[in-house]
């Protein structure tokens, strides 16, 4: 099981309905039950953030943008694995190297990479950003989102450092879940507060999302005192389980990170940090689930469980092969309990080989309706089934292997005409 | 390189158009180029075969055909690797081991697997087949093709087998070629003759395409006599070529099989031995051509290289990677020369820790324009190699990673809305 997932609730009865969703967790700190917000109304003190219209790539969006901590804070960060990885993501992996940072920079409408000058423009960045700021390029973490291999408007890009300064409000602002954006359907934030510790963060995210560390754009910001170890080993574990756990293509983005910012202001009790974890991945699940759902061309979640799985990378690797199966995809989008197709799914190989499947061990589960089991199709009304899938907006897939214990769960959407048309005419 | 592909010939101004491709091969035999002829006019002697309405899904369709040689033959196969494999899969394994074989009977809209009897159906098929032709049920294989999770009609199945004595005609009809049919636009046949050997073959396929040993149904019949260990060496090296590098939606099917029989008429002298690999080679690419322009929703066949690669597998690997992206499908469906997509796709992880590349190492071509070459993208007329991409039926892509010498070739084809149509709407 993504361990993580037992001690986030969701309200039983939103389930179904991606968009209507309570995420909570039960607080120690709190001594209840405590709600994921849905906007930034919790954050941390010490922060100032601006977004700005620099015409990167449009004149009049909102496509620069820099949150500073009012002094350095610890940091931790997972990255893209991606070999075309950006110059923004290595010079991001150096950065938080050493768990310090104080600076953010985020670029949208364009991932500069593949460009001739694409390292250079990014050393500049971060310096600009250093020097605007008063404090070390090796504080400034860069990211860059957009179109592949045009080169940055420096010039542009210059004007817009110039104006930081003066540019910064007190505060992380609706304003930079706005800017951070490309495709997005909109803005995703989410927010949390047990005792005196909060935590914020913003996600974008809405293609070329299968995450190997490797996902999309996510920030948080808390002001819970941890060291740089202990937030890099908690943003992993919450990574895996929620943004490592979701699928819209399989395609790998070159650009895309997920940091964390402490500024810390509170010094941890135990209780604290035993809500920690499962505070930052119930806001994590929740803005993962969002990318999902808001993804391109997406109409439906689909939520697949793989149990008594031989481990739990195992169980993990074949709800991919499912979520991310095309014809799996189009089945769902088309409302089909086409439960052979999952039967295809899950045999694709992982590994040399691999022995057959006994069927007799296999169990399939559509929306809550078993299938499949005991080596053969259940006795269901399938037109009365795919009417309920039409009206849900969240489709379940679960399979039993019955090769062991291990259980993972993962997100992905449907393939929708729509997801043809949106990129079929994107770029040029 | 798929070295095989140094041996045919593709004719120069048919190239771009899948449809009208014109594949030879330079034949020692002949002492001049021969063609692969585009239908079944070169056969073996002593063959027979048959085509029947059995009412396996629908009443009035070719579902249920045989061939038979007049004696046992030789025989090898390479099978799916999917572990949902269909026990005709199985069965068929299990029966080519010995090198012999003298029947093949190919059912066709139901896979049969995941159902109570489905290994039982299936040993009845053979063994009423082997009966009716009075020969061991080990000399029988066995293909199945269709919706997974249905029961065979047992009585209807027996019927078309008592059936069999007196509906078999001389040679390879065409009506064969018609009955292993799903959803596939149209028939697809070769046949080449250099001297007096003679192959002939006949595939399926649609959708479900990605092949690792594990695509569609191909069958092939040659008059050469060759052991079984020969056999099984060419065919494997001809597949890995051939059909297990083409995709359609890297969704890899749980009964495809690719088999070839030999009449053993013809003694082989060492000119048809070279011949033979070469012949087989060219029938092999132009079947595996056909479905994949053929495929489901296809409007277009991509062409992927991936050169200056440290190894063929690794080739291989990345240019799988290109061709099952959904978002370079997607822009070659919409005409777009997006090299960006194509720089996010070879840099997907096929390993841990693999470093990032150097993009001044890499080369980007599409449809035969340089786009990114020396660290940046070229001085080109984007619009007007959208113009030509609209007209081209088939799309080539090359990448040259700067990594080693290694080069491989793979197909695929375009992601269309009518792929998403047909596959919302396939079952139930």
């Amino acid at each position: 099981m993504n361990q993580l997932l037992a001690n986030i609730l969701l309200t039983e009865d939103s389930e179904k309905d991606p968009e209507n969703t309570s995420y909570q967790i039960d607080s120690v700190v709190a001594g209840s039950t405590i709600t994921v917000s849905n906007d930034l109304r919790h954050q941390p003190k010490g922060i100032r953030s601006l977004a700005l219209k620099a015409h990167i790539k449009y004149p009049d969006v909102l496509d620069f943008s820099v949150v500073v901590l009012d002094k350095p804070g610890t940091v931790a960060g997972v990255f893209t694995r991606n070999r075309s990885a950006s110059p923004a993501v290595q010079i991001g992996k150096a950065h938080v190297e050493d768990g310090q940072a104080q600076a953010l920079v985020v670029i949208s409408k364009n991932a500069n990479l593949f460009t001739p000058t694409a390292y250079d423009d990014t050393l500049a960045l971060v310096e600009g950003v250093g020097a605007a700021l008063n404090i070390p390029k090796t504080d400034v973490l860069p990211s860059c989102t957009g179109i592949i291999g045009v080169p940055l408007p420096m010039s542009n890009v210059r004007a817009a450092i110039e104006k930081i300064p003066s540019a910064l409000q007190p505060g992380l602002i609706d304003e930079f879940a706005q800017a951070i954006l490309t495709t997005d359907k909109k803005p995703k934030s989410a927010s949390i507060k047990f005792g005196d510790v909060v935590i914020c963060g913003v996600a974008k995210g809405a293609g070329m999302i299968e995450p190997n560390m490797a996902t999309m754009l996510a920030y948080f910001f808390t002001n819970l005192k941890l060291s740089g170890d202990q937030l890099k080993a908690i943003l992993k574990r919450v990574c895996d389980s929620t943004f490592n756990s979701i699928s819209v293509d399989s395609d790998t983005s070159t650009s895309d990170s997920v940091m964390i910012f402490s500024t810390n202001e509170i010094e941890p009790e135990a209780k604290h940090l035993q809500d920690f974890e499962a505070a930052l991945g119930a806001m994590a699940l929740k803005l993962a689930k969002d990318m999902v759902y808001q993804a391109e061309g997406a109409t439906k979640l689909i939520e697949v469980t793989v149990a008594k799985a031989r481990s739990e990378a195992h169980a993990k690797a074949v709800a991919k092969l499912i979520v991310n199966s095309p014809l799996v995809k189009t089945a769902i989008f088309g409302s089909d309990p086409n439960w052979g197709r999952v039967a295809m799914a899950i045999g694709k190989p992982l590994a040399d080989d691999e022995p057959v499947y006994d069927p007799r061990n296999i169990k399939i589960t559509v929306s809550d309706i078993p299938l499949f089991m005991q080596g053969q199709s259940t006795d269901v009304d399938l037109q009365q089934l795919q009417k309920k899938m039409q009206q849900d907006k969240t489709i379940n897939i679960s399979v039993e292997l019955g090769e062991g214990d291990a259980r993972w769960m993962v997100w992905g959407c449907d393939l929708s005409y729509r997801y043809v048309e949106i990129n079929a005419e994107y770029s040029t």
